[in-house]
């Protein structure tokens, strides 16, 4: 089977990160060792100094954030996912564009359209294959989350921020056949049961 | 008169920062004392952090680094121009976005095209109503500025770059009638006397 990049989103506490690690380990089991693990924004030098801009600093305009991320993940693109991928390596990422619509479309109310275009413009040719949303309530996730220390600035939102970015995720992932959507809310083992799954059965499709 | 956006132009050493001081003397002159002074990239906390990212980062792509000029200017144009301006302020802006079309695009080869989308995506509303190109040759340029210590990434390229980048400024100012190109290899008070003759010529003409 041809390499693939995929993708984890969801709101906070949806469990996109302990999920990256399992589906390594499930990729691992059917002997798919090459396998690269990043995570947005950050995973280059630069694009690690960009989130710490974007995630300690308050005056930082909505727009000037959505340049922030682009940068940063057009950092990665360049000089990790596309010549990883070009490598024949898989890539599992923790984010990736989709979270630009759901906060700075969704959450934050910028025009759709402006962040298509960035992607048009600038991930033209850079598409995951496969993305897994999982889908959480803000309570939830929230509630999991609750224990970190220095919450960052986007951690501090309000409930109703993230009820917004769920909704836009949930719209986002019903109108493209390339989003799984898996309900998170259940306990570890449910979700991972359900993400081993459906992974299995995507990837036997990609073989017919 | 109402109050007016003047942008300050041209490659290294052409004498921007030294231009822009005296355009606020001549200002003040003429009783136009509510100026504001801003440098790009930087004058503002976000803005002179991505300063830093982009001055002395060795690993930052094209792509990657023309997002974070534009990051920057709209943080900039978001929380000091537009409001200055609307408060009746005059700006004078030592570089714009003219600096991107002439390093990003004629410097570094990026579509012009996508540079120009960026500025209508982001800029549209916010346009100098004078920029003032101040023209010197890469040699003339570069030598005025070798004493300085600390040389950045940009300051350091090879004459080649810096002659696409003049030759761009060039083609630029002669396609847009609100830019005005001054001669600046002459000695500083020639170019000082242009600049204060063309830009009384240019207020005069406002005020008709
Ligand atoms: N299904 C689940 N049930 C209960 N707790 C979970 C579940 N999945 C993950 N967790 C726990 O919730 C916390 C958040 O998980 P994780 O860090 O993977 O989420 P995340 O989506 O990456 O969050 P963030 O966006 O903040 O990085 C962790 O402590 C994790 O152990
Ligand atoms: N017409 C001139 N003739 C000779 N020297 C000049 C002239 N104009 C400026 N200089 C000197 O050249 C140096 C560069 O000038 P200045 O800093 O104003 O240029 P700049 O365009 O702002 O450069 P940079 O893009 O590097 O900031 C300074 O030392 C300045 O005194
Ligand atoms: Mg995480
Ligand atoms: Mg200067």
């Amino acid at each position: 089977m041809k390499n693939k990049f995929i993708v984890l989103e969801g709101i906070e506490g949806a469990g996109k990160t302990e999920a990256c690690l399992f589906i390594k380990k499930i990729l691992k089991k059917i002997n798919i060792t090459n396998v690269v693990a990043v995570r947005e924004p950050g995973s280059t030098l630069v694009s690690e100094e960009i989130r710490k801009l974007i995630k300690y600093n308050n005056t930082l305009t909505k727009k000037a954030e959505l340049l922030l991320f682009y940068a940063s993940r057009v950092q990665l693109v360049e000089t990790v996912i596309k010549p990883a991928l070009m490598q024949g390596n898989w890539i599992i990422s923790d984010r990736y564009d989709l979270s630009s619509l759901a906060y700075q479309g969704g959450g934050l109310d910028i025009n759709q359209h402006l962040i298509i275009s960035l992607r048009k413009m600038f991930l033209n040719d850079c598409k995951p294959d496969l993305t897994i949303y999982l889908d959480v309530t803000p309570k939830i996730g929230l509630e999991r989350i609750r224990v970190r220390k220095n919450l960052d600035k986007i951690e501090k939102k309000s409930l109703n921020f993230f009820v917004k970015v769920r909704n836009s995720y949930l719209k986002l992932a019903a109108s493209d056949s390339d989003i799984i959507t898996i309900d998170a809310t259940f306990n570890k083992n449910v979700v991972k049961k359900e993400i081993k799954n459906q992974l299995y059965q995507w990837i036997n499709k990609q073989c017919l």
